[in-house]
């Protein structure tokens, strides 16, 4: 299939270029973020303070601003990096990780996407419904909300902000608006270990710094992540449980070949 | 027994009700701690930005404060939130980290002592000595103290703070002052990895988080570290070190059952 | 040889004496560099805030100071610390995580290291050459300069500063200004994975913390640091990654003997 092939070819490009990330994220998952990054074969960095993150955006190949820990500090990073990404023509990422939780996450994901210009926008269901101003409910940063209308939403989303629009969950929809495509893959145990959410985003990143097509390189990133959920579950063994899964996560996107996507990857794509 | 029967019984519970557990903790173990929430059931939000403690809380089943890396803004966060969860009637956990050590530490407990009423106080003995107002020395954030008149010590606290007390250590102690239980579960190789104290209280926090009666679920969040302890160990083979330990600890509580909890809990109750 | 062996003794006296190692560090491998430092046998403690630090590293056996992610707090809490640390003679250790990469690192670098007397810098090619006045390139917080005239560079640091210099990359080098050592070990997977920089910065802190003799203390955690990474690699089955690999670096160091060190170590001094 076309987009498979391509994405295969992604995936390559990723590793000769090893594009340069930078993260204005949280402290929990920084960590599990970075070392996607560096196993896909890209080049993490995590910077928020305000008097160096329009200086070290200015060097990379994609911004992925994840709001899982707020404070006054990082936001105003957060601000400020994404303009300076925006004047750059650098691609800009958002994981709105628990909008609608609570006012400062909401009030924050509308000044972002007031003044900033992103690429791609990825969330769980609560997540996008939220951002969409359909009324949903969230859990701490779980999503509750089930994915009925998904594909009328995530479109909705993508025409409202001019971007790419990305929902992850037990199945996954990436639309720009006009072409959408639902990837059906990974495994559920991926929500039984935190900040999946958040590597997924990290490796969308990832492909975003290599090509400007960032409705391809958002299905890579998601579609990269959940054939490494398939391969790290698959290899469990009788008493391992969600630590052996989460090392094997990582191990599984380090070792993801091209073969692997093309083989394996189970997308379905449709232009409206 | 009929404790440990309570607490197979309870863990039941956390599994089918996912209790939201609302933490203000340190950047050092946040990702471990998550993902033992997870792990046993819980869904975990790490949140400690003044603008929104409050309201992450309200939407919380318990709230974990745990003292690591305390900063200025961290601080006023716990004791917003506690003050909240205390008006709301949902528990709040200490895990005075480091308490001792500085100043800093000693000043903040003693004040969030004062301004939050605590449903549960746990630590290693030089913490729970210090916050005794014994004389005690402690080692960064290590206990360097005898337990000697552990269950002394603990009543008191538990008496004087109208709280669960519990000390963990070689042999664990909880009590409520009137009622108290040894847990003999766990293993020495615990102290080798950074945050199997914060992982424990997290536990604790996510069984408070189901049940109004602070003491089963104190020793139940206690136990279940302690016997994933043991399994983890029992599991290791000959090469591997602290890295497969921590892995396994993870396997382990996400595999832990009732059964095992019957079987293998070794715990002595008496009255006061 | 003669330093193998001291070397392997020092590994003794570390997990005699356990050194509380004191951290300013980053959120992103904190819980990595505190793991690291339990493993081979010391205490480590992360603690930034302004009103602690002085009392936490009076405490202490070594200050570790990491750049990885700079903030206005976290650099004023590292000048007061590392000034307190030597006027008390307590060994500093500095890991100039990403300086040249923006302005704040360099210029924080350039105020720390006039500011503060540091028993130790530690850092990639480029890091090294940007302290040296060389002009060099840094992408991100990864070195991409060549090693062609590290030992001049280093030589030429150790004496500007009368410090230990060292550089790690391909090989590693570790000089006083007077005695130079190579070390000619660990793998190139350890570049897969982040954070073994910070961690064996932090190993090198805990040396420090056993031994007045820092160039010996250097080459210690470094060569433990390659050691390990080699039998971390050795260890990898067909499927592993970096999940495994990083589980595996734990493993090592927490195994790390002696023996070993006098067995398995390569290293090359000279005096000039």
């Amino acid at each position: 299939m076309e987009t498979l092939k391509k994405i295969s070819e992604l995936l390559k490009d990723v590793k000769d270029k090893k594009p340069l990330v930078h993260h204005i994220t949280n402290y929990v998952t920084a960590n599990d973020c970075a070392n996607m990054v560096l196993s896909i074969g890209g080049s993490p960095v995590m910077a928020d303070e305000i008097d160096e993150v329009e200086e070290m955006v200015s060097l990379s190949s994609a911004l992925v601003i994840n709001m899982g820990t707020l404070n006054k500090r990082t936001i105003e990073a957060m601000l400020m990096a994404g303009k300076m990404a925006n004047k750059l023509d650098i691609p800009v990422i958002l994981d709105p990780v628990g909008v609608g939780a609570t006012g400062l996450r909401t009030n924050t994901a509308s000044k972002l996407l007031k003044e900033i210009n992103f690429s791609v926008i990825k969330g769980n269901m609560s997540e996008i419904k939220i951002l969409s101003g359909v009324k949903a409910i969230i859990k701490g940063v779980d999503s509750v909300e089930s994915m009925d209308n998904a594909e009328e939403i995530a479109v909705q989303l993508a025409k409202k902000y001019n971007c790419i629009a990305a929902i992850t969950g037990k199945k996954d929809i990436v639309t720009d608006g006009e072409r959408l495509c639902k990837i059906d893959n990974g495994h559920k145990m991926m929500a039984d270990i935190t900040g999946t959410g958040c590597m997924c985003t990290s490796l969308v990143g990832t492909f975003c710094g290599v090509i400007r097509d960032y409705y391809l390189s958002t299905i890579a990133g998601i579609l990269s992540m959940d054939l490494s959920g398939e391969k790290a579950f698959i290899s469990l063994k009788e008493n391992d449980g969600t630590g052996t899964f989460k090392v094997k996560l990582m191990d599984s996107i380090y070792k993801l070949s091209g073969e692997d996507i093309m083989k394996d990857g189970n997308i379905n794509e449709k232009h409206f």
